[in-house]
């Protein structure tokens, strides 16, 4: 049996879990919520030295990481539905936008993180402006031409939508107001898939 | 030809550089400084929304990112050195090699921003030693045993070599003491691999 540590909040662990639920690999793979607030917590820093989640732990201490590595592996592990392109414009096509929606992800946790590991008078504005225009901007960019999807969604697809449900869940989805092409994009991403929102996290 | 958006001193485009010369493609990308300093510089938000470096410019404004997908981009357009073994547990061992150095690297960045982008007063121990406390972890963890390779290092070496070398370059080599297999490592990489030497940030 292999183990997923991760945490109901995270959206890289989301993206995970919705992963092993397309692959249809739930039974085997059993899910450890760990916290990474704890420094050094030694749940997660002896299977990745990091102390990131999630992590996938395959067997004694050896683990696999990061998400992006993980959907990966589970990719390999059953046939269908295809969540990596095996090659040629289309598998660099879904790595680019899976990077792009990982970056919007890495400025949205560090707004987080200002608020979350700093005293008040130690956040500053012009870095907290610095990543929020980084997220608009890609915004914008997809709002242009969300990116469809053939039989079924790739890995692309799945941390866009993790990406735009973590803007929903930390930070009030702003994204929506001047973008309804992208959250028509998303109610159809939820009806593809159903793990979408049985993952959803809940305060 | 190709455009490759990058800067002297960023890690990440030093890694893109390397795998452009292993797989003799220079004479096919030109590569091009821009100043990730600039807020918003345009020159780099029409190709990347996120403003990061590097990135590959194809055809008019798409482009390919961030470094590792550029990499396996390279890779799939000269047959050696293979940069990323193509299936099983060598591919997923490569790729958790790649992000556990992308992760040193992305917080031995943090720790440089902290710097760059904040008065004195708003800069936070706690958070620097939570930054500096993964850097550490992971060298202890790569010490006891340095990753070797096959015919030629790939993607995952190349990684690690960057991130070391960033720690020299901004971080005063701290790493080295305690760590002599590591050290002899790098020293091996350098010797199997001449563009290390050639792409070293020069302040």
């Amino acid at each position: 049996m292999m183990k997923l540590l991760s945490h109901p909040f995270s959206p890289y662990g989301r993206k995970v879990k919705i992963a092993i639920a397309v692959k249809g690999l739930k039974d085997r793979i059993e899910v450890v919520a760990v916290d990474t607030n704890i420094p050094d917590n030694p749940e997660i820093t002896r299977s990745n030295p990091l102390a990131k989640i999630p992590a996938l732990v395959v067997e004694d201490s050896t683990a696999i990481s990061d998400s992006h590595v993980i959907c990966e592996y589970l990719d390999s592990l059953a046939p269908t539905p295809v969540l990596f392109p095996k090659s040629g414009v289309e598998r660099i096509k879904t790595l680019t936008l899976g990077s792009l929606c990982d970056g919007i992800l890495d400025a949205a946790l560090l707004l987080v993180y200002e608020k979350r590991y700093r005293p008040e008078e130690k956040w500053h504005a012009p870095w907290q402006a610095r990543q929020q225009s980084k997220i608009d901007r890609c915004i914008e960019h997809l709002e242009k031409a969300p990116p469809a999807w053939g039989p079924s969604p790739d890995y692309g697809h799945l941390t866009l939508a993790c990406a735009l449900g973590y803007l929903d869940f930390r930070h009030e989805g702003k994204w929506r107001a001047g973008h309804p092409k992208l959250v028509a994009w998303l109610d159809g991403f939820a009806r593809a898939v159903p793990a979408f929102e049985e993952t959803r996290p809940k305060q």
